[in-house]
């Protein structure tokens, strides 16, 4: 999609769609015309017209922006936390934190995108929302498999449940979040996800899950608070 | 609000705000243009500027038609259904009655405000929104506060925790329902619910949680789905 393989236009291409992300996360993707982001960057609508021809390849290359920022600041750091319960609760974690970080300045960029589209007429945006939401459900949901295959979960577990309910406690956490600018509720969903995972785990299972530290606040990846975006 | 106190008058804003609220639900509340909306009604716009002197009083108007309709079609058969733990379970069977039944086409207009909003600056229509979700949340939060009074839950529960992760169950079924037109995801909330109130409720409680029919579908006020709107 880029026009300019030169090492300028690449820089200034990915200016663009780094704002574009950001901005999307607050004003949708349908508010990311070309002309506005224009103004934001003081560019000429020409001179972004050049990097995209259309308001849809805008759309989509912020999309892909935002999923290879998810995959360095939520799913690498998870899946380097271990296997198993303990890389499902990393995952859990790392998308709080993430929230909380303000990763992206909307929240999650994701969620707002999927709230935005959920309802519209298919198309290329709205289909690759729903194949990059699709790829977050099957990354729980795998853990969840593997954690059920390691004697974590018991046999009788549903990997495909537990994910949806997993994430039910994030999603919620990131809306009222930033409707209420209340850190609590990052606090309960993190409260949802111990408890969630330790009421289904068998007593292995359990020994995986490594404490929460005092605060009582933050899970087993606490750490990735400190890996911010550059 | 209304310029035109007369029956016709009346009966004409009447119609404007009902397809205000169902366009919303679809395309957001920033999508909501009154050229658009004159469009979708065959009105002129200086007709509806006759009702709605601006966007911001046509957004106002849509939110409190959407929040009549969830309080006939959502709260108040769930209040009628019982009180205690018979009431949570029915709000939250009744909530996803509703979104099955497609009372807005886009799926719940407030989950979908909500998500427009939630990062947006404050003003009147991100107050009012925002005063709306407190308002549901304060109403799973009474009842789980009343089935802790009546034995239903044990002491130690905390209501607020439980109306967040019900709400969870709730908001992520919505969402995923209509991004992949998937009824199973429906059925997920319905399980997470009822395994999340019957894993914390007393033996006492667990009476009082009417089984689920045979389908394993429906909750507690599972009737609800024949209350549809005229």
């Amino acid at each position: 999609m880029a026009r300019h393989p030169n090492s300028h236009g690449a820089q200034t291409r990915s200016t663009i769609v780094r704002a574009a992300a950001d901005l999307a996360s607050v004003e949708g993707l349908d508010g990311l015309s070309i002309g506005r982001l224009a103004g934001e960057l003081a560019m000429s609508k020409s001179g972004l017209f050049a990097h995209f021809g259309s308001k849809e390849d805008l759309q989509l290359a912020a999309i892909e922006e935002a999923r290879q920022r998810y995959v360095r600041q939520v799913i690498t750091p998870a899946l380097a936390a271990g296997s198993g319960i303990t890389r499902l609760h990393a995952l859990c974690e790392a998308f709080l934190s993430y929230v909380e970080r303000g990763v992206f300045p909307g929240g999650c960029f994701f969620a707002s995108a999927m709230a935005e589209f959920d309802a519209k007429a298919p198309g290329p945006v709205r289909d690759r929302i729903a194949e990059c939401q699709q790829q977050w459900m099957t990354t729980l949901e795998r853990a969840a498999r593997d954690a059920r295959a390691q004697g974590q979960l018991p046999a009788g577990s549903d990997p495909r449940q537990l994910a949806f309910e997993l994430e039910g406690a994030l999603l919620t956490a990131n809306w009222y979040f930033h409707l209420y600018a209340d850190p609590g509720y990052l606090s309960r969903a993190r409260r949802a996800v111990q408890a969630r995972l330790a009421g289904e785990a068998t007593a292995a299972g359990r020994r995986a899950l490594r404490p929460a530290p005092q605060t009582g606040q933050a899970g087993a990846a606490g750490d990735l608070a400190t890996q911010r975006e550059q």
